[in-house]
Formats: C-alpha cells, sequence, structure tokens
C-alpha cells in the first residue's frame, strides 16, 4: 500500500515536475491534484500544457483537477504553488492534518518551519514537534531552500563542518526554466544573459544560514557566515551553475578539502531513500566540468557536480558547483525530504 | 591622404574586424593584408571565409594575400595573429619601422611594452621611446590587452583614482566568439555553459595591473590590487559580461562612485578620436541592464555598459560590467590604440 | 515641414519597430501614440518594454499614449494592432479622414483593400477611390501581408510575370520575433522546433495570389495559382527563411530564371523612396546563402535575399528566400507603403 | 555468452552512440576498438573527447584502441567511420569474414549490399548470399541509410504498400550533432538557419527508392517514385524534424492514411528485437506536435514521430515526421539491423 499524496500547484512546471518524479515511485502515489480556478474541474490532461521532455503519465491524465480550497484525503501533500498563493493554503492543509512538503518561499524562514535538504540537516525536523506545539496543527510544513541556495549549501556542509565557512560569494548562472512556464520570453534569452533574476539574490543570501545554523532550544541559531549573490539568467534549459569563493575559519590544503566534499555521505545515503543519490556531491577533475548540460543530470539530478576546486586570491578557495534546479532544487528536493520524513515515521 | 596600414591574419575573425572597422575609416585606408601559408597569395575573397554579418567590404576583396614573411610598406600594422605566432612576426616588422597595434598576447607583459587602452592609461606610451632605445627599433608594438580585462579596466580607471581599489573579483559570462572561428563546437555551446576558458583567467588576474600602473623612471609599477577571476563561457555571439565585486581603499558612498562612474571622460573623448565612443563608461540605471545582445553594441560597440551598482556584504561594491569582445576587446580596442597614436604624431 | 504620423498598438513589438524605423524620417514624425487601456495615459518610456536592440528613440519618450477612443489630427496613421482589435478601430480612423497603413490581418482580404508590396502591385492604390467611394470615407486603409507571404510575393513577382506561377509549395522557418512579445516561451524555442503556427498557413496560402492579382472593372482577379504552406517555428530572433518549390506554365532555363530574380527593380526603387532598398531581390550565388542571421539585414532589412536556385524534380525550380519579418514583414512594409502613397498624392 | 562486437571510427560522434547504445545490451558486448592513427594505441578514455550527456561507460575506459589495419577476433563489427574512410577497412574486414554493420555511406548505393532499415525491408538482407558469391567473401557488409532519409523511409513503407507513393518533397530541419564533432561551429549555428548540407540531398533523393524497392532475381527494382529534398541545418541539438508532402496512386481518405501509419508494425517489433521500439510509427493529434526536444526520444530515439497529417493542395497529404538523427538515423539504426541479422542467424 503506498501513501496517497496531493500536488497542489499541479499544471505548473514543478508541478509537472512533482508527477514525473512520483510516476512510479515505491512508497508514494499521486491521488490528487489541486490548481487555481482556471484549471479546477477538469481533467489533469484536458488543463494541462504539459512542457517536459518525457510524456504525461498515464496515471494522472484522467485525474479531475481540485480547487484550491477542496478538502483533502492524502496524508502527505506536495505544493508548487506561487509564493504569495502558497501562504494561506499550505497552512489551512496543515492545520487539517496534512504533511504539506513545500517547494514556495513563504514559509522558508519561519522560525519553526524546518527549510531542510535531508543532507544536509536533517536534525531540523524536530521543528515540527515546536510548530504543531505552538501552532496547534496536526500537520506540518516542511520546506526546501531556493533552487540557487540549493547546491552551493550542500557544498557547504562538509566545508562547514570541518574549517567553519566565515564567508561565500557567487556568481549564478542560472537556467531559464528556472522562471516557470510561460517564464522568460525567448525574445529576452536567445544570444543574451540577463543579469538580474527578481527577489533571488537576497532568498540565496539568507537560506544557507539557516540550513547550516544549530538547532538550539526548540530555535536555529543562524550559521555566522556572510553571503554575496550575483545571479544572472542564461540561456539554458535546465540547470543552476554558480562560481563560488569562500573563506575559512581553519583553512585547509587542496587535498583536504577536495576529499572533504568527495568523501560526504548523509543520512539519506545511509537510509538509502529511493530519492537520494549515491554521491551527494560528485567532484570533477576535468578543467573544463561540471558544464550545465552534461553534468546536470547526475544522480538523476539529485547530484551536485562540484569542479575547478582551486585557490582564490581574494578568499580562500574558489570552484564551480552545479545543481539541476528542478529536479534538487525544487520537486526532487521536496520529494526527498518527504522520504526522509516517512523513513523517520513523521507521517504514515 | 589617408595612411595605408597592413592587416597580418587578416582572414581570422579579428582580422575581419579589423577590415570591417576600417572600411570607411577617415584617417587609414587598408592596403596590405597577410595570411598563413594557406591564404598567401589567393585573393581576400577567395581565401576568407567571411563570418560577420556585414558584407566582406568590396575594396579588400581583390587584394592578394600576402606570406607572414613579406615586406611591407605601410607605416601602420594591426596584427590580429594567434598568440605565439605572434611574437617573431610583429618584432621583425617593428624592427622595420612599422607601428605594430596588436591584438596578441605575446608582448603585453614585456616591461617595454605599453599594453594600452586609450581612456585608463595613454601616458604609458611615453614606453615608445624606452622601447625604441633598448632594442634599436624604428617602429614599435603597442598591444591592447584581453578582451576581458578590457571592460572591468575601463570601469576601474576611475575608481582606482579616485578611491583606490585593492580587490577585485570578477566572473565573466563570455561570447562564443571570443574563441574565433570554428571555435567552440556548436555541440558543446547550445544549452550548456563551460565554466573554463584556457590560459584566459592569468590574463586578467594580472593584465589590469599593469594598465592602471603608474609610469616611473622608464618602467610601470603595477598598481597594488589582487583580481581574482573566474571565467566562463556562455552561449552568446558577442559580449562579455562580468560581474565584479570591488574593495576600495577609500570606500565612496553609492552616489559618489556611481557619479565616478558616470561622469569619467578621457583623453580620446577629448581629441575626439574616430572610434572614441562619447561616453566611455555608460551606466544603466534599469535593474536588468546591462543586457549582453541588448547593449553590446553600445557606442558602436566601444562602450562599456555598466548597471546594478550595489552594495557587497563581502567586498564594498557590486556591479556588472559589459563590453563588445571583438569590438573594444580586440579590433576596435587596437584600432582606438592607433588613433591615439597618430593624432600624438606617433607615426605619419 | 514632415508628415506627422500616429502609432496605433505603439507599445508592443511591431509598435517598437515603426517607432526604430520612424526614427529620423525623412518625411514623416511620430506626433502621436496609442495603446490599450492599460497603457494609455502614460508616458511612452515608462508604459513600454522596450525590447529592441537599439535604444528607444528620445523623441518618443515623453510622449502620452493615447487610448484606442482618442482622435487624432494626423493625416497618416500606422497600426500595428493585434488582428481582431484592429478592425474597428482602423475603419474609424479611416472613416475620420485619416489614411491608415496597417500591418493587421482583418482587412486584408476586403475586395476593396489593397492589399500592397510596393514593388509587387502598386496599381492596387486604385482600388482606394473605389473603397473611399463604397465605404463614404475620406480617409483609406491599406494593409501589408503576413511576413510569410512577403518574401515569397516579391520573388514572384517577377517570375510570375515572365514565366506565369502555376503552383508554390513552400515550408518556413520561421523567427520567434514573429509571435510578438512575450510571444513563444524560451522554454519552448530553446533546442526546438515547434512545426505549427496557428492561422499562418492559411494566409500564407491565399494573400499571395491577391497581390499578385489583376485590377480589373475595380476588383482584383486573383493569380490562378495553388499554395501549399507549411510553417514552422524556430530560434532564431529575426528573419525568415523559406524553402520554396515553384511550378511554371512557361518553364525557363535557369539562367533566365535566376536574371528574371536578380534584375527585377520597380517603382520604389525608380522612385527612390526612403525605405526602398537598391535591389528588392538579391540573389546569392554561394552554396550556403542566404542564412538567417548573417542575411535578414540585406538592404536594411527590405530585401529579400534569394540563393540555392535550382531544379526541383517534381515541381521545375526551388530556391530558398529570407526576409526580415519584423522589417519588410511588418513595421518596414507598411513604412514602404505609406511613403509610395504620399510620393503619390493620396495624402499630404 | 553475448558476441563479441568491434567498434570503428569509436571516438568520433557516431562511434560513442555505439558505445553508449551497447552499454548493457543483451546480445552483443564491446570487445574492440579500432580508430584513426592519432588514437590508436592509447586508453579509449584517453583518447576520446566524449561529448554524449550520460558517462563514458565504465567498461570501455581502459580498452586499448587498435589502428585501422589491426586484424579482429569479433563476428560483429560496427562501423563509424566516416564516408571515403569507410571503404576499404569494411571490405578488409568483410573478407576477413566479419559482419559490417555500417553507417558509412560509401557501399550503401552497392547493388549487393542492403541499405537496411529492418520494419522497412528485412527481405533485403537475402542480398548477402549474392554479395557473398559475387565477392567471395565469408563476413558481409550491410549498411543503414542517411539520417535524413531514415525517418521519411520508416513513414513511406505502410503508405507505398498501401497507396502507392509517386512522388516526395520534403524539407528537413536538422539537428547540429549530424555534422559530427566538433562539427558546426556555434558562430554559424546561434540564432542562424543554414539551407544546406554538403552531400545530403543527393542521398536523401535516392535512398528511399532502394529500401522501398523490390527484390526480384537478386537485385533490386527501385521504387518509382521521385523525390525532391531541401536540407537546412537549424540550432537543435539532437533530432531531424521534416515536413513532407506525398502523391499517390491511389490517394486514400485522411482516416485511412492515419491508420495505416499507426497500425503499422513489422519484423522488429514481431521478433522484440531488443533495440525495436514498440510503435516504429508514432502518430500525434496535438496541432504542435512532434516538436523536436519533446519528441525525438520517443521509443528510446527509435520511433519516428508522424504529426499535422492533413491534405496537401498540391501533392495529396503533407504532415510532419521527427527521427533522431543519431539513433536511429545512425548508430541505433545499424545496432537494430545487427539484432535483426543476430535473430535470423546471419552470424553467431
Amino acid at each position: 500500500m503506498k501513501v496517497r499524496v496531493a500536488v497542489l500547484g499541479a499544471t505548473g512546471t514543478v508541478g509537472q515536475r512533482f508527477i514525473q518524479l512520483l510516476d512510479g515511485h515505491p512508497w508514494f502515489e499521486v491521488a490528487a491534484l489541486m490548481g487555481s480556478e482556471r484549471s479546477a474541474g477538469r481533467s489533469y490532461a484536458e488543463a494541462t500544457r504539459w512542457v517536459l521532455d518525457t510524456p504525461m503519465p498515464a496515471a494522472v491524465r484522467a485525474l479531475t483537477i481540485l480547487g484550491n480550497e477542496a478538502t483533502l484525503d492524502t496524508p502527505l501533500v506536495f505544493s508548487a504553488l506561487p509564493s504569495k498563493t502558497a501562504g494561506e493554503i499550505e497552512m489551512r492543509l496543515a492545520r487539517a492534518g496534512h504533511v504539506v512538503c513545500s517547494n514556495a518561499s513563504d514559509h522558508r524562514m519561519e522560525a519553526d518551519v524546518p527549510l531542510l535538504i535531508p543532507e544536509v540537516n536533517p536534525e531540523h525536523l524536530e521543528l515540527i514537534a515546536v510548530q504543531r506545539r505552538r501552532r496547534g496543527w496536526s500537520g506540518a510544513i516542511v520546506t526546501n531552500p531556493n533552487c540557487t541556495a540549493t547546491g552551493p549549501t550542500m557544498a557547504l556542509r562538509p566545508l562547514h563542518d570541518a574549517f567553519g565557512v566565515t564567508k561565500l560569494l557567487l556568481v549564478s548562472m542560472q537556467a531559464l526554466s528556472g522562471a516557470g512556464y510561460p517564464g522568460v520570453p525567448s525574445y529576452d534569452a536567445i544570444d543574451n544573459v540577463v543579469p538580474y533574476i527578481g527577489g533571488e539574490e537576497p532568498k540565496v543570501e539568507t537560506e544557507p544560514q539557516k540550513m547550516l545554523g544549530t538547532l538550539r532550544d526548540e530555535s536555529i541559531e543562524l550559521a555566522p557566515f556572510v553571503i554575496s549573490a550575483h545571479c544572472n539568467r542564461v540561456p539554458v534549459l535546465e540547470g543552476h551553475l554558480e562560481c563560488l569563493s569562500v573563506a575559512f575559519a581553519r583553512t585547509p590544503d587542496l587535498a583536504t578539502l577536495t576529499a572533504a566534499l568527495r568523501d560526504f555521505r548523509a543520512l539519506p545515503q545511509e537510509l538509502k531513500l529511493p530519492s537520494a543519490p549515491p554521491e551527494p556531491l560528485i567532484v570533477r577533475e576535468e578543467p573544463d566540468r561540471p558544464q550545465t548540460r552534461r553534468d546536470r543530470d547526475a544522480g538523476r539530478g539529485m547530484s551536485t557536480t562540484i569542479g575547478r576546486i582551486r585557490a582564490c586570491p581574494i578568499l580562500d578557495y574558489k570552484f564551480v558547483c552545479l545543481s539541476h534546479n528542478t529536479i534538487r532544487g525544487a520537486a526532487g528536493g521536496s520529494l526527498l525530504n518527504a522520504e526522509l520524513m516517512y523513513a523517520q515515521g513523521l507521517f504514515r
């Protein structure tokens, strides 16, 4: 018997990724779909402009899309709702007893809401008890971070543990899919770089400190480092490539740093969660890797790939970091969160 | 009577840009073309796979390409030779009395060779006298910098003068044209970012200090700041967009910094050199500018466009900088160097 | 004294092209702009997301956009309105005495409305007298054809005259800009071809016969040939490239056919209209031209470029035809129509 | 025990596809690799610039590449050699007893060499006996067609059988990968269409008639229809999309035509060959499908997808046809040929 799940915002691109990744999932099965007024009452096949490169799974084609105010009977809910819209709906469902794994930014920075990457801060799930007690909920809200913060935070986990990160300067080259659909007009994308993504840099500059923070007395003490981010849109379909420069409290030599990244394994690997990649961090030795198109699917889009580790003349080290923005950075990240919670008995 | 000029490496992409920019030039006219063995003896039209988007100028079509060992009678020579090849040939011609304006990297960092951007360090042309004396040449070699170093160095000129640059961290998103022709295979370019360009970062990390250095006792004292560069190839045709973070000895407020950039004018503007843009630095206020495709042609490809000036949480300020890599960053930069030298009577 | 003109639908991409092409025009000057409710009352600079690669002309920045029901005092009006919206508004203005040069499809196929390419059917302007008489208007509506029909129709003019076209089969590879802005989502465009453009094929299969038709007794007798069109969207920014196969009543030899295309000149060239290209048809000899990016700007975007003329094993000849879709195929085509009408004294 | 196979031209892009598709194959395993002088003697990992988006299979990394004159002990040989080079080497190996499945064009049109698509003309394998007898070989050469001819020929098989094809006019929009690596320079590809591919049209205009021809008295009587092809290079990575117009001896109605395509099954499906797609032809009903990126991987790159079937005003019907050029159109097609031969006991 699989756990029945609902997907909110099911017709959008992140919603489609949820449905794609849940197709054939060993633990979960899609039982309900929710959508905006425009879609509610229609079949999923009819209401959805499916944009992914694999076909729409047969199992969802005939499901009737429910409106955002519907009552659900699925223990688990994935939210691909746009920010602003997500806030209220997710709270209503958590209050009604559902575990909501949300990709939306609305609740990410709230003190009692886990902002979770299972390889990074699984212990933050203890906040759920706090959240339930404070808010009187039987369900819960758990969030995954912004897609651009995801890869760097995974890379920083072993580095922060071993050497104490003090500064991170990053420049992103982000995929078009990050803007959803229709998203970036092609007339703005072809033969162009847009050096700005509204609202992105503040998220990237604050979310990692929460994830790498320490749970103490029912709240999270932010990790004490500073981030400077510059976010750019480049003409690639999927995959956020980022150039990072990092300073440490205790600067390691290059071999030690590289080993820390390469040897990193964490709870999802230990638990063999269905969506966990064997290697959360893949370190490439070739001078010209990772490349966006060739490496974004590493670990079925769940690994973060690192390359070009070398000294930085200004901070301590610099390197390149690639993460699939709509898999690990969105639906896949949220799914892995749910798998961890399920493995830990947080819902059934 | 226009000055007759020769173009070395005339069939390559930078050579083509020289010929394109010299078409209709008020002071100079193309009188000789040099090429490799493969091309020598053939007409330019026959030997050249013209790749630019404007037609091949009629005036050069019938010119017979000379071999690299030919004797020239043009006072001025532009070199679009590849590095390694350029070194010997340029020296032979300088020794023979020609003024060689070179885009090649071979001689850039030699102590008595000006590495010149007319808006940045026109006084470095005094090195020519040193060069001639030391080497016993009647001609001279003057170089322009690497395309990726060009825009940032122009932007740093007024900032360094006013506030004393101490650190520069930059990440580039470079155009495909920078790799020449055939250059980057399309199968590597489409839907991809390659986070590596062989040999590029060392140039970008050292050339600006020479250009912003001080001429003292017949040699250049390097400007005392450190640069960290990360160079990436993105799928755009022309234009290098770079994200810069800068620290200063005397940190200005935002308005003062912006005004220093916006108000910058220099000798080429004063002399009204034919290729000098009215504004060497254009500061854009919109949050999403400069964009590579939309702004690379500003000032006919000779202006550097700056945007998104804001505080950097790690260094002092960060901003975006765009420069046309094959115009200002290559043939156009070299041409402006020649115009300055001509205006100053260094050849006739 | 220049003729004052208004632009309807001024904020869209075709509207922007009108404004770009009218900047510095020797006969016309922009005096009024109209826009939708969303834009009306705001300055053009404020209301417009300018997407072209040259800057917004200074002269229009401060113009206040009028609503679509405004009264105008400009003799000439260019319409960049979307189809459906255009119909009523254009009729109101024609009734009120304005000459409306429209890029919209609404009135193109009406019996008393000229569907005009000045090189193709200038004599169809005689329909204006019919139109005015029948409708009781003091103004007039004149239309230019669909962008995909434009290049082929220009190419067919000399061929139909000399050899009698009987069949035309064409396959288009159309630019993204043809869909307007935001138009095609980048997620649909990169690394993709979409073999369908809604509503396009019927226009391409019917408009050429009207333009190449014969004015007889105040109406146009359609040219008696049949067209089969297949329209595709490919990832290029501007320029529609089309593969044509043509059959003739009197099949010429290759040299005669080529000469007919190459030697074609028409009334706009004779009158030296400001936007008329010296060569309406440019025939390229190289095996791999025209190429979309390299040839779309030929004749400042007003020439149609033809190449690869050769025998077709099924019809008689096949060749490639390239036309700039938002210049000759939209705003530039409409502007040339207005220039012809002005030269012929149809308004002042 | 798997059949040991060799791959000729193993380091190129088609060679890489062979190796990718053979990884984990149920019947065949890579035992030998051959390459040019430049590669011979080096390990595959060292000699190969791997360009595909999945990692190089571990099993081949350490294989030492043999020179083209080496002796092989594998019953089966796949040839990814470039044309011209392929001819002699393939003959030497066939003479020496190897079954050579070749993607090269050199032998395709020879009278006693099968030009094979298993769904189209499996009976042409009878030519092998003729070939062996005439040439005194113990091995054999079997070829697969040009990538651009492959999809249309598959689509024509059921149509020709039922309705008798008389004319085919096709326009292709071909992927960059078809030119190999480095292949098309990115500076020619981005924002561009090149309406020419050297040597392509003659192949497309002649190979289908051989494949759809009738084996009679030990030779193939060409199918009596005429083809006109226009081949274009568009900026997509993989997948050739083609617009076809077809005339028939016995014109069916639309439903009958569609059913003939949709219901087509052939020998590979019956034999359940490992690489055979369940549906050789997939018919899409949506107006905007197939799209290159979204449908090229249908049937793991082995299905041909058809869409937009409709009447053609000039010939009888027109439709769109998409086939993966480096899978079904190259290495995958050759592999399916080998599977059919193995299933029929032509080697062991």
